[in-house]
């Protein structure tokens, strides 16, 4: 049996940190990065290592995990200037668990080869709470061989880890993952908008639903922090635009019609201006009423 | 200990017949009508009475249950010549579990109120699975002493059985219901169509998002179904329809936006023209395919 690789960690934020501490959980030696510096210190006190730069944890690890806000950021950790690229070294992987663009992916991926690094596309879904519980689902593209040469570092963090096909299939399939977040956020909210005007006590039509065929886990989750007017997120509206730039831009690309993802997308802008772009996706709901209010 | 009350049946279709069944199954005495006469043989096979008329199931009946495709139909039932109120007497209670416009369930409660009938609405979902195995959600409007004194029967046919409110609160809820249905369909369609124009495996797409904050009843049960290529109903698309007219009539009595359950409607309507009103409502999949082919 191999030792344990070592693991780089770049990116402690809501997410990063606690999916970093599940590593350190599982036993495995932790290099870690971030811009601002109390989470390096927390993690340092859990026993990871603080390196100065990507390029430095890149430096010493087998195993880099990138977990950051968008294609940008993640262009710039890697390929930018004291990035991951300049401390590649024989026997390097990159598993970038960022929600990002599958084609910004894909050029990523294809830089970082010809420096004979390997390359996984493993964004995640399950939300802080998932990050922390060490139960999120982690859908993962690239080289099979390289994802079950991985897969010992992804079980640490996640509860259900699936391989879905080469370089981009991860990103492409939490875009799909996006689709229905998007699509079942609309529905409950203007399902409770209508049970609300219509005089029904809403909280009791969440519960008549949630048993049946009209049940979502946006209904069952979402729908009672709506009742209760409480709007903290959970997953914010600006982070759910950023995926959905993605998913419109992917679909145009594959010519893959989304005419309410789109709708979704407009009413969130709509929140956005509100000034509720660090809310919780459930916000989606004061479009709706603002659409019907009679100001 | 009251006796139990003798139960009038009128509409023995898909979901009826079962319904029926299972009240016969509960030991309630049954008085069944239907127009056609295959299944009122049936349920007199399996010791139901059969009347010659809605009226004449009513003066032998406590309580009369309705359970047909649509407003107009429980209009005639009820109003209509050898209609349920002809044969109306004291202490009769009209159970309507047909989904209709809660505008009729309201004026065909006052006219039973007129002749001392006491009504509910009592619109149920779960599918003819649901009226088969007695799951049923049942979602009941009207007078709270009616409804306590129903549950025995309500509860031979359903699992859940809520009480939402006064007369017409059944159907605004299962109506919620719809909007929810509605908008969880179009999310598995556009994200399964985006999977298969990807390049994804659906299948795997379906088992990876299940688990998650995308997952949905929609998604779990009807996606496979969509990815065999399986269009059986389940819930047709014409009844799934005439609901989403009552949805929207509805909701702009109310003041009530819906812009993607009025677009999911919209392009339930090009289903319709491809003359697939009859099978089921995952078809909605093969709206956003036309969208993107080529042709």
């Amino acid at each position: 049996m191999k030792r344990n690789p070592k693991v780089g960690f770049i990116g402690l934020g809501i997410m990063g940190r606690p999916m970093a501490q599940n590593l350190l959980k599982a036993g495995f030696e932790l290099i870690v990065y971030n811009r601002s510096k109390p989470p390096v210190d927390a993690l340092v006190s859990s026993g990871a290592t603080a390196a100065t730069s990507p390029k430095a944890v890149a430096e010493r690890s087998d195993v880099v995990i990138t977990m950051v806000t968008d294609s940008e950021a993640v262009k710039e950790l890697v390929l930018g200037q004291g990035g991951v690229l300049e401390g590649a070294h024989e026997g390097l992987t990159l598993i970038d668990m960022s929600t990002i663009s599958p084609t910004v992916t894909r050029s990523v991926s294809d830089s970082l080869a010809a420096k004979g690094v390997s390359a996984l596309d493993a964004p995640v879904s399950g939300g802080d709470v998932g990050a922390r519980d060490g139960t999120l689902t982690i859908m993962v593209g690239g080289p099979q061989p390289v994802f079950d040469s991985c897969l010992p570092v992804l079980n640490a963090m996640g509860k259900k880890v699936v391989y879905m096909g080469p370089t981009g299939a991860g990103q492409l399939t939490k875009l799909a993952n996006q689709i229905l977040v998007a699509c079942n956020m609309i529905g409950v909210s203007e399902c409770l908008n209508f049970a609300k005007k219509a005089g029904l006590d809403p909280a009791r039509v969440i519960d008549s639903l949630s048993a049946g065929a009209a049940s979502s886990w946006s209904l069952v989750n979402l729908g009672p922090k709506i009742v209760k007017r409480d709007f903290a997120p959970g997953f914010k509206v600006k982070l759910l635009q950023k995926d959905l730039r993605y998913v419109l831009s992917t679909a145009t690309d594959l010519n893959a019609p989304l005419p309410a993802t789109a709708l979704v997308h407009q009413l969130y802008k709509h929140v956005e201006e509100e000034g509720l772009g660090d809310v919780g996706t459930q916000a989606l709901v004061t479009a709706i009423e603002q659409l019907s209010s009679k100001g």
